[in-house]
């Protein structure tokens, strides 16, 4: 299949969503809504929001009732990201090749426009999906909200930071970015399938194939912060070693890094071995989370 | 009725709901729940999760329907002053005579505690309310998530900082009040009716009722922050005019605030005319908003 005209599509589509479920910039008061577009609009690849909708037509549904919470995703990914890059946490000054939010903002309004975008995700889901049983939604706001806190993404970036400056083991490492950023990225897999009716042998394939894709994801992060490009990858690479990182190719070097990656891969392959073409779109993202440049 | 004795039994189911829900202080890494729950259980009055139960009683529902979502609005309200002691927004050091958050547990941890606790109070409306309707339920994801975002809270908030140093007219005053204290307590009450199956009337009554008080409560705060005794309320006395923020008695003088809490505090109970005694709780607890002394 054209996975960069698929992807191309679906992130047109995202992107154009996004924009209705934010507030307008002349929203009053004006600095938190600029701050809150600032971010969310600044591109990105919007894996995410896709990998939701590609989880929904797998399963045979239609990708408009999974983009509300499709865009919700991306919103508490960029809420993550606002935080992260806070100066009390990782303190970067730079993503995506642009100033950060509370470079541009100040700190106070980066910290209202991410709990702003976290609401938003919840408001979304339950205030725009159309033609899906009100138990499913719920069921969405609930697997959103348990991969964003204390199963997920916030507990996992609270034990990430505990974890810098010590000696961090590979179990350790996984556990820690399983949560941090593998939760979220099963959830918006699994919660397509959900939208659209999958059964729960399917979202279990579903959930099994996002846990693959979120470890190749994370590992493929980590070594192109050693081999990558800066220019592609719109931040400054060694990052990761400068700020005494755990990371795979830190912890097992690089050819182990890779062999891992592959493998999670196959996984998650194997997992959509049940289903047929309508999920050659979620087998194409997952190469493609491993081969990318950036 | 003996309003004491019923916010002290209301208080005790509400803190031992809190406690059900939060995760345990073990539950892996350590710091962050230990920071979720410094908070929360730090004490408070839970006006706004009594609220949401006598919301709910008013019109002759179960409380127990009612809970989570109580306990949720206790957590947003939670995570909304732990964002807003930190040092780049308000800088506070003491809450409820203790130190707050981010002096026990570093800036990181109070950032990461609150986008928690967040996340916490939709994982609690849609994984543990009981024998309510889905789209009930689902409008009570909304109503919060909106009172607490874009169209309250958090914009309120930010619509405070924007303020700051400026001359504020009582319109705008009320506007940024109505949305970073009013628009939450209003959602309190109201989504309380709507878990027990309130009529849209009834609602709306609910809604005016929950304007009344929550202007009556901001005032009333304004006015203990030049009156109050700082034993009582557990933190300085005066820190409003040292902050040169906008209040009440800073626009219209002592005397005319407390007149405009006397007002609201009417329209407040004339809102629940159509009420029978099951709204005695209420009724009460609009005039302790008005007559408390913390």
């Amino acid at each position: 299949m054209d996975l960069q005209g698929y992807l191309d599509d679906r992130c047109r589509i995202v992107d154009a969503a996004l924009d209705e479920y934010l507030p307008p910039e002349d929203h009053c008061p004006s600095a938190i809504c600029r701050a809150m577009r600032y971010s969310v609009m600044q591109g990105g690849k919007r894996i995410r929001p896709i990998l939701t909708l590609a989880g929904c037509e797998a399963v045979g549904g239609d990708q408009k009732s999974a983009l509300p919470t499709a865009c919700a995703i991306e919103f508490i990914h960029t809420f993550s990201l606002i935080h992260d890059d806070l100066p009390a946490l990782d303190n970067d000054d730079f993503r995506r090749g642009q100033p950060t939010s509370h470079r541009v903002f100040g700190e106070a309004m980066a910290i209202l426009a991410g709990d702003a975008l976290l609401t938003l995700a919840f408001e979304t889901i339950a205030g725009h999906t159309t033609d899906v049983p009100a138990e499913t939604v719920l069921r969405v706001v609930n697997r959103v909200a348990t991969a964003t806190g204390t199963e997920g993404m916030v507990i996992g970036e609270a034990a990430d930071i505990e974890s810098e400056g010590k000696q961090v083991d590979l179990d350790t490492l996984r556990s820690i970015h399983s949560r941090k950023t593998g939760a979220l990225i099963e959830a918006a897999v699994v919660c397509g399938g959900m939208l659209s009716g999958a059964s729960e042998a399917q979202l279990n394939a579903l959930s099994a194939y996002g846990r693959g894709i979120g470890l190749a994801f994370q590992i493929t992060d980590d070594i192109l912060d050693v081999v990558g490009d800066s220019a592609k990858l719109g931040k400054t690479v060694g990052s990761d070693v400068r700020k005494k990182k755990a990371t795979y190719p830190a912890i097992m070097g690089l050819e182990k890094s890779e062999e891992l990656a592959k493998t999670a891969l196959d996984e998650a392959l194997d997992a959509l071995s049940g289903f047929d073409e309508r999920a050659d779109a979620l087998r194409a993202i997952a190469r493609f989370v491993v081969e990318r440049e950036s």
